[in-house]
């Protein structure tokens, strides 16, 4: 099975990626943005676990591959320009590195921002000390 | 009331953009994936209707100025690195240019997409045929 037409309806950048949201498939909750290039969405469609590509590391991030924290993917939605997705997943875990549920944990509370969510695994659990 | 403790929380990219996604807050609908620069960030804290930049067109967009299918800020979330937001917004209407309530109505199935909503307004009735 090839998933060209699939890859071909993508928008990629100028540096060849797209922004993918992350989104818990029945409790909706927005867990993470990451990007994707070409090469991450086929991985991602291909074996069912989601594959990111990060910009700081500069080479494919299979989400967990550290921590163990990681996504399947249940479907894969293409935004009406083809320049965002939206990965419905299961998240196995906590998605955030600093240990939080989701990435979203702080929130604008009159003029500054406010956490409004804690860590639920220490992170040095998940990332050892080193 | 200055906001400048939050803006400067976000980091912007090279462009002076950060992406930001929409979520229906009651929903967890996820509406768009747009992109706002420090002065559209400023505007949404401001007046609670969310504004975006539109790198189409280069300039500010006050989401709903030409659709009246505005959204009323209810909450804004910053991402653990700050190069992402989370708007937790009241859509009105609907979200998406082609008259669906969301921009993800294309899903991966097998080896294609396929349109998983339609629309529920005609986008000539939104935007006139001019």
């Amino acid at each position: 099975m090839t998933n060209d037409a699939i890859l071909d309806a993508i928008a990629f950048d100028a540096a060849g990626l797209v922004p993918a949201i992350a989104q818990q498939h029945d409790t909706g909750e927005v867990l993470m943005l990451a990007w994707m290039n070409r090469e991450a969405v086929a991985e991602t469609l291909a074996t069912g676990r989601v594959c990111y590509f990060s910009r700081s590391r500069g080479r494919l991030w299979r989400k967990g591959e550290s921590s163990g924290q990681d996504q399947r993917l249940v479907e894969l939605r293409v935004d009406c320009d083809g320049d965002a997705l939206l990965l419905l997943v299961d998240q196995h875990g906590v998605a955030c590195h600093t240990g939080r549920r989701d990435c979203f944990f702080r929130a604008a509370r009159g003029d500054a921002l406010a956490e409004i969510a804690a860590p639920l695994i220490n992170p040095e659990a998940l990332y050892g000390r080193g």
